[in-house]
Parts: structure tokens; sequence; C-alpha cells
């Protein structure tokens, strides 16, 4: 197979390695082998004599790939729908009534043409929480295997319908998460995926921390998304929803939280103590009016974030150096302070920081001994990237992933000058739009 | 000249008009005339029967040129520059030290590639602030003109240097705004532009009025950008900016405010009172640490709103859908309420409403007798755009301006296909990046 067992040497490129000491190699090379890199820093040439090809870059600039830390991709097929609603109203009179009426085909081709925007947009892994409703998660497993990414996929845990559709559901989680908590190649895997504190009963929540232990994987869950949520959960159980779910034991295991928009300092030291990871997504907080995450407190308090843009229903694209852009931008703005928030940590948070935060260290930089799971920007004829002099600055404020040119994953090409080589775009494209319009004519 | 005295029919296109009441032609019809809509409709055989020249778009969704009511396109070349300061000490240790270096070669390069980038990403119509300090304002003139775009274009007022300086400023600017009033077809005009209350002395406020009123022309100022300026202002007069201004009669011609970041009740009231507009900069406000206008605010005291970019020092890049985008997140995100700022008021302000608040009411949607400003959008091959049918929510909410395709002003095409037709990209891409390398060298 192309890049694997290979010595591939890159060469004729600006690399940007987003390691810990943020280097740059201009006009450097990277070695890669059995889809890791074996070599990252300046031009050798003695190193060049020893690959067995050599792919010369033509001066782009390459970056690791980027970290989508919490994503639905398949409810891609309702991007567009309900805008300028609110969370809850937007998820039970939209959402959830369209997607009970989910076929397998509708999520397996949305699963498709996210993946195929997210690649295309320099997404090369993903961590992604889906409802298995009505679907053959089987399948759609079987898909994103073919697509070449990388990342972790969850099954949610409901406590919804009957109690015997709630035990079907939990066995169904189950079982997902044991049978492919390593596939592809061990390009993906599973984490433990109960929605919501406000979605799952304290049965089922305990019940998820158990799966989620016996079987070693993280846990995905929706936490402190608006502040209707904060004081629905203190209604209901007298606390807040991180208090609720440390003392169910949910924190027991390796937790990424989603959202955690409405948070307090105390909160933010349970999730210190606990090492819960957050998943910012501040492109969906704002357009479903839940708010702005405090993502400096967060950072200041040690808490490992990624940055994330929720599926395309609330933000409405995966585009995640615009998301990243929106995060850095808005600390400034809330803080009234230009230097919070630096486009260094912008760009860790959507890289290095993101893969750790979702406990996929092996990628997320340049670094030796890492996947070569990396992206290339060829900036020389685009107006909005000049002047190329200050290129590490326009990564962040002014490119977005429409400038994405290759994406490799385990040092496999799997977008080449902006086409993706893993996913018939035009076949899927025509698909969406069949059967969404089969999806509304039943609404 | 092409698209001059002909009538030419645009057929196969979905056609947003943004007018007032929204309206939409799917598979319609456009008939431009001399430069203007004769008709914009439902598909008429009998109309493409008259026609003497029929453009197929192919499918393509077609909306008005955006307008970008403040910018500053001569900085183009700063892009980068500065990162992550607030406003103050990047204006003062950054920008102006690297302005004081500028030659009129520096400065017209800049306008190209400025201009450039608006154009490709669907921007028709800017409004412009620039710094006349070393640079010859005519050639500028003179190159923007040539671009194609519409627009106003103001030189800078400042109460900087000494007395004889800050005379021949005033001149300049005066002689600079007779000269231009109508230029390029009239395509091209000029505001008065005293750059700001805290950069200007009340004399020469008073002055910039008088320039005003005498030529009949608009006041284009940035007011209440920050707090720092607010409590500054207070300081010296006594007043905050809008009092002070209002008392020195500068808002008894119409002005477009930028910015209006920090604005009380009072002060919105005054706004209404004298219909002064405000050119609202979401990305800018944010980057630079100034906050978040409240512009659900304005709306509501009926202040005529547009949407501005700023320039691509702080921003940092043109692209109007970005910018809107962000825009109406943020309302939705501040207020905590999604039905905030609605995908109809965000596109409202980036076309139509924009056009109004900067006196050019003749541009910014597609209704019969207004100019033939229109871009087009080719969806079907966009994982992005997906699914088609919710297209109006996806030109706010999933496209960016690199999804333009064409772009039309006055009739004339001026982008085709993503190409610009009337700059020499490669030259002025490679002018810049010379001319960027000669001045961080004197740097």
């Amino acid at each position: 197979m192309w890049g694997d067992f290979m010595k591939t040497a890159y060469q004729h490129a600006d690399f940007f390695t987003m390691n810990r000491d943020n280097q740059i190699f201009v006009n450097g090379m990277m070695i890669v082998e059995d889809q890791i890199i074996s070599y990252i820093g300046p031009y050798s040439a003695d190193l060049l004599e020893e690959a067995d090809q050599v792919v010369d870059l033509g001066g782009k600039w390459v970056l690791p790939g980027l970290v989508n830390t919490h994503s639905h991709v398949l409810m891609t097929i309702l991007r567009g729908i309900g805008d300028d609603m609110l969370l809850k109203s937007w998820l039970e009179t939209k959402i959830w009534p369209i997607e009970a009426k989910f076929t397998s085909e509708i999520a397996t081709v949305s699963a498709q043409l996210g993946i195929l925007e997210m690649l295309k947009s320099g997404t090369t892994t993903f961590s992604d929480m889906f409802n298995p409703n009505g679907i053959d998660a089987d399948a759609a497993m079987e898909v994103i295997g073919e697509t070449g990414i990388r990342g972790a996929f969850s099954y949610s845990i409901f406590s919804f319908g009957t109690e015997k559709e709630q035990k079907a559901n939990l066995l169904g989680a189950e079982k997902f998460s044991k049978t492919y908590k390593s596939f592809a190649d061990g390009r993906l895997t599973t984490m433990v995926a109960p929605h919501s504190p406000y979605t799952c009963t304290p049965e089922t929540l305990v019940e998820s921390a158990r799966i989620a232990i016996e079987n070693a994987l993280m846990v995905h869950i929706h936490v402190s998304e608006t502040d209707f949520e904060v004081s629905d959960i203190k209604n209901r159980y007298g606390v807040r929803p991180v208090e609720h779910l440390r003392r169910l034991g949910l924190f027991d295991q390796p937790t990424v939280m989603a959202h955690g928009v409405v948070l307090n300092d105390e909160e933010r030291a349970i999730l210190k103590q606990y090492d819960v990871r957050v998943a910012h997504n501040p492109i969906s907080n704002l357009k479903l009016g839940s708010g702005i995450a405090d993502v400096v407190s967060l950072l200041d308090t040690g808490i490992k974030v990624g940055i994330a843009t929720d599926s395309v229903a609330s933000n409405n694209n995966f585009d995640m150096i615009k998301e990243t852009r929106t995060a850095a931008l808005l600390q400034k703005g809330v803080y009234k302070d230009a230097t919070k928030f630096s486009a260094q940590t912008a760009l860790h948070l959507a890289t290095r920081g993101g893969a750790e935060a979702i406990g996929m260290s092996h990628t997320g930089s340049l670094e030796t001994a890492k996947k070569a799971d990396f992206i290339t920007i060829y900036p020389f004829d685009k107006a909005h990237l000049q002047p190329l002099s200050e290129a590490y600055s326009h990564l962040l404020y002014a490119a977005s992933g429409h400038d994405v040119c290759d994406v490799y994953i385990d040092g496999k090409l799997i977008v080449k000058d902006g086409s993706c080589l893993t996913i018939d775009e035009e076949k899927v494209i025509a698909e969406v739009n069949r059967l969404q319009a089969n999806l509304s004519r039943v609404d």
C-alpha cells in the first residue's frame, strides 16, 4: 500500500510543526516511514539520499491535520434546517423528529458528506457522537472506515422510550463500543457516549460509566451547554451538572465534555481534578444562543481543551480553521483584551492540544514517532494569503478550510489538490440531495 | 462596451433579490439594460425573445454584490502584522510607524491586492478610508477606478504634526473630496473622513463638517470603538464621543460611524435623531479586544447599520460572507437568544441595508432600476453547500467568499469563474511580496 513500509521524503515546503516549541522549518524536510514521521527538521541531503521516494511539495505550507473534538456527521443532511432557533426547541421540534425518520442509507450518506467536507477542509481526526435510532451502526462504521479518516465514533445513549428500549440502547452502545474499539487499521476507535445529564437518568449514567471503565474507553458527553440545562439539572437533582456527574462516577474514566459554556470556578476545579477535557464549540454555542464558553479560564485552570464544530445543523459547516479563528476572536472580544488567546494557543488547540484532549496524542503535530497526518496549503496564488512573510498569522486569521490543498493520514494521500480520493464526491452529493427531498416530503 | 446599451437576459439561476420582501426567484430571470436591472422575476419567454444576448447561468445562485461599509485597502500589505495586540499600542507601535514609511507604490499595490480580494469574495461596493501620508492619492484613485469596483474613498484627516501640516492635510482632503466626488463613470465617490474624535481636534472636526456640508458629502469617521476612547474623550471634553461630535455639528451632514462598540441608550437616540449610520466591524472589534457592538439595540432604535471588515491588519481578510455570519452569530451568543438577528437580517445588512447606510441605495439588491451589481455561486460540486434545498441558509451560515464564482458591476463581468478580469493577479501578488520585504527590512 502507498506510503507503507517505504521511506518517503517530503521536501521543498515550510513545516509548521505545532510541537511544544512551535518550531517552523522553512524549506525543511519530513521523512515518513511505515505511516510514522521518522524525521522532521531542516533539509538534509543525506536523508534525502536514503529515501525510497521523494515528494516535492512545491513550496507549500505544511501543518498537522486538524482535530475536530466534537461532531455529529450523521446529521450532515440536516444542514440549514431550523436556523435561528434555541437549542431546546431546535432539538425537540426539528432535529429529533427528523432524526426519527432516519434510515441507514441516510445515515451513511450523511456520514460520507460530512467526512468529505472535513477531509477537504483539513480535518484528519474527529470525535463524533451519533444517534443510533433506526440506523445500522455497523454499516456506518464500515463507510467511515473507508474514508481514511482517523477518530473516535460514539454510539449515543439516551434514557428515552420504554425500559426495554433503554436496555436495548445500552446493550447496543456497549456492543458497538467493544466491537469497534480498534477498527480500520487502528485509525478508528470508540468512546462511551451518554448524550447528556438532561437526556440520561442517573441509572443510565452509572451504567455508561461502568461500560467505559470495563472497556477502558473514554466518555464523551454534552455538559453545561446552556443556562436552562444547569437550572434544570439543579431542579431535578439539587446540584449543577458537573457535580451531578462527578457523584455518579462518570468522571472516574477520562471524559470529554462537549460545550462547558456555563461553568463556575468550583466546577472548573472539579474538571481539572478529574482531568475532564472540554470540546469547545464556539460557533454552535453562538448560533443556538447558548453563549460563549470561558476558554481562557479553562486553560488557566490547566484543563485540556480542543476545538470542535458540533454538527452542521448548528454551525453550519465543518471548517476547523474558521472555528478556531472564531474561538480566538471571541475570547479577545469578551475579555476586551487582544493579548488573550494568541494565534499560537488557538492553533495548538486545533491540533496537538485537541488530539491530547480526545486521547489521541499519537497525532496532532509534526514530530518524530507521531502518525503522518498532515495537510498542505498552496498560498502563492491566493490574494488573501499575502504577504507570504506572515504565514503563521495567516494560517489562523486569514486562511480557511478552502485553502487546504492535500491531506495525508497515516502517510497516505487522502485529498489531492482539493479532490478527495477515498469518497465519490459526485455520487455522495447526488445521493444526499435525493434523500433530503424524500426526508422533507415525509415531514 | 460589454453590457452597455444592450439588453442582456440572465437565466437558468435562482435569484435571491434581497428586496424588501426577500423574494427569491427559483429558476428566474433578470434583464440588464445599460448597466441597470430592467427586469427581475420569473422566467419569461417573451422577455427572453427581446434580449440582445442571453447568459445561461447554469443553475447558479445569484445575489446582489456585497457591500463593505468600512475598510482600509491601502493597509492590505500589513496583513498579519501585529496580531494579538490592543488597538492603541497596535496603532502607535505597529501600524502608524510602518505607514509612515509608505510610498505611492506600496499604497497602489496594497489597494490592488485588497480590491482583488474583495472582488473575488463577492464585494462589489466598499467605503474606504485611507491615510494619505506620503502617498499620491490621485494615483491610488486611478488604480482603484481601473479595478471596476464601486464605492466611496475617503482621505483621512488627522490633527497630527505642525499647524502647517494640519492645514495641508485639510486642504488635501478637501481637494480630494471635490475632485473625485464623481469618478470612474460615477462608480466612485468620496466622503469627508476626520479619522476619529481622539486624533482630531475640535477645530479640525468643525472644519471637516464644513467641507462635508459645502460639498454635500457624507462624513466617515471612527467613533466609540473602545472603552479607552470613551473615557479619553470624556476626560478631554467632559462628554462622551457621540455628544462631543454632535455639539461640533459633525452630524449635521449624513455620517457613517465606524464601530459604535461602546454606546448607551442616550447615544443611540442621538444617532437615530441625526440619522447617523453605523458600520459594524465584528471581527476587527473582537481581534483588537475592543468588544462586541450591540447591533440588536442599534436596529431596534431604527439606526441604519452596515457590515464591514475594517482593514486586513485587524481581521485578517476581506471576506464579507464570513464577516456577516460572525455578526449574526455574535448577537445570538451575547443575547443568549438564537432568534435574534436572523439570516434575513444579516444578509440584508450585508447588501441593501449596507448600501443604504453609505448612501448608495442605487445598489445592494436585485430590483428594477438598481445598478446591475451581482454575484454568483455555483453550489453543485461543493460538499459544504449541500443539501441544495437550504440555499438561503447556506448563503449566510455555510458559504464563504471562496464560493463566489462570477462578479458583475454595472452589468460588466469583473470576476469570471473565480478569476479577476480587471487586475493582473500574478503581478500584484509578486509586487506586494517584493515591497513587503523592503518595508520590513527598513523596519
